[in-house]
């Protein structure tokens, strides 16, 4: 089958390789249906992780049940499942504190863009659909392995309620579905910081009230006029670099949390700030499978449509192409059709 | 009047100084009943925060009014007070979102160890009792100029739960008043990290179920041990050193909270376990207004009795020797009385 390989920063194939196959009584292969591009698979691609040459990539898939090891009871050939990019039992005592992310016999998804999956602990992972779901919701279920989960737990992290002030950093595909998140949770105010259009007319579908293209000192002083001086309610920082962080708690308000959920790389976080003023801080790795059951209501009911991230549709034969868009930010978040 | 200054590190005095006097029509001044002093005034007596020669110390007292600014018209002269060590109005933004320790109009109290104290932003601040209390309750209630509220801010910050199983971290008089915090806010079970036997017997009587000796690795593996492996639900750091900081991220669980009321000196926060494992933070200068109305009561009403953390009463005469006596951790913590 076809599948994904990074061979150094820049350096993405499509190869062939053999078919995953089950083996463990907990594990399934799926047929991949639609996968994508992750943000964060960006950070291998220009260098900034270290990679294993010819290692598989990609991490978010939605497919087919194509076999199961004989422990998964729940999910048979023919059932259209989400792949959660981190996996999990959903019985250990982490998963039953709502950390799936951090489940003991957990791990990470990979291989994901390729013509088939192969999904460890795939009892406590999958969720699947009632029914084949139609072509057009093949982009929001999609987005269900990772990046909406993802921006949810950021705003859920930030403890963003009804009526609240919340500020966005990062336009990404992630902060873009954290201010679908904090909408959905009732804020009523969501700054969106982007300088992007495109980005911007996104957010604001997805429920941004306020945009604030300045960056930096600028930008915090923006959201401060916006918020009589005071600063947002949450802050959900969906980036990773130490820029976005001191951007977040540079335009948190005294009392308030900022969320987490851009992997951090270099950053040091600013602790006389967040102690002086009560800034605090959560989030990290999403535990998608404990928002997934909410969460795939809310696309199939049609209440959400988070597939409007995914700017650009490839076969898979051109993901090297697809890097390339994501790496120049010539495209939001690319989708694979295999 | 006689009033404690600081001239160097190790050189404390008491001092004869001209009584404080209204300046503006929001303050008061207290004829100070008892005062005390706090881990955080060992910082610059130790020589790890600078110091200005000849400045006043001491930010914890209770006393009676004896004038009033002509803006304070909640409180009269007779009144019986508690003072907090963070001033504010009560009514600005930051105070109304319940963070009073970022007051756009406060300041730190100081000079609380002497016979008389100056209040600003007295009637946001001050909170009185209905009568003169009894000599008797006069420790419990000094201990809510600072030390109680701080202990139980940690506890709110960590969002201790009912039948949560929290960690403490710090065994001085906030760490104290931290097990007392949440062992009132229904955990389960609350586990006192501590080695000396004074302080153990204070932390059962304020509620610990456990207390644990070891620290560092093999406290940790210790606090593993009585959790089956998981580590706490909330984790209350309350010394401010990174010591103490890692030992509390190494106690909590994936999804929990650290809180944190200890002054940071030299902490690098672990962001990557944070990220990791889904561990939050939150906490800082605690809002002491915030808790008062509900801490008064459970004082006046007998239901606690933080007073305990006052192990030596000294007349304010030898101040001197209490410094020494808490630097050597002879003390607890040490009621000084006018």
């Amino acid at each position: 089958m076809r599948v994904t390989t990074i061979h150094a920063p820049g350096d993405i194939r499509l190869e062939h390789r053999p078919r995953p196959e089950i083996s463990a009584p907990t594990d399934a292969v799926i047929k991949i249906t639609a996968a994508c591009i992750c943000g964060s698979d960006l950070w291998p691609y220009r260098g900034e992780n270290p990679v294993t040459p010819g290692a598989t990539i990609g991490h978010e898939m939605v497919g087919v049940v194509e076999e199961t090891g004989e422990e998964v009871t729940s999910f048979a050939p023919g059932d259209f499942v989400i792949v959660p990019f981190c996996t999990c039992d959903n019985t250990c005592p982490n998963c039953r504190n709502g950390a799936q992310s951090a489940c003991r016999n957990g791990g990470f998804t990979t291989g994901g863009q390729g013509e088939y999956g192969l999904v460890e602990q795939a009892e406590g992972s999958l969720v699947k659909t009632d029914s084949m779901p139609d072509a057009s919701m093949i982009a929001s279920l999609l987005t269900l392995s990772d990046v909406f989960p993802t921006g949810w737990h950021c705003a859920v992290s930030a403890r963003v309620e009804k009526g609240a002030t919340v500020v966005v950093v990062g336009d990404g595909a992630v902060g873009l579905c954290a201010v679908l998140a904090a909408a959905q949770l009732g804020a009523e105010r969501v700054i969106a910081m982007s300088r992007h259009e495109p980005r911007q007319k996104i957010a604001r579908q997805f429920g941004a009230t306020h945009v604030v293209a300045e960056r930096g000192k600028k930008g915090a002083a923006v959201v401060k006029d916006l918020t009589d001086g005071v600063g947002a309610d949450a802050v959900l920082e969906c980036v990773g670099t130490d820029k976005a962080i001191r951007q977040a708690f540079a335009v948190a308000r005294p009392g308030s949390m900022v969320g987490f959920v851009g992997v951090p790389h270099g950053v040091t976080l600013p602790v006389h700030r967040m102690f002086g003023k009560n800034i605090g801080l959560a989030g990290g790795v999403a535990p998608v499978r404990r928002y997934l059951p909410e969460l795939l209501d809310l696309v199939l009911s049609g209440t959400v449509d988070p597939g409007l991230v995914f700017d650009t549709v490839l076969p898979l034969d051109e993901v090297a192409a697809g890097y390339r868009a994501m790496d120049a930010r010539s495209a939001i978040k690319v989708l694979l059709q295999p």
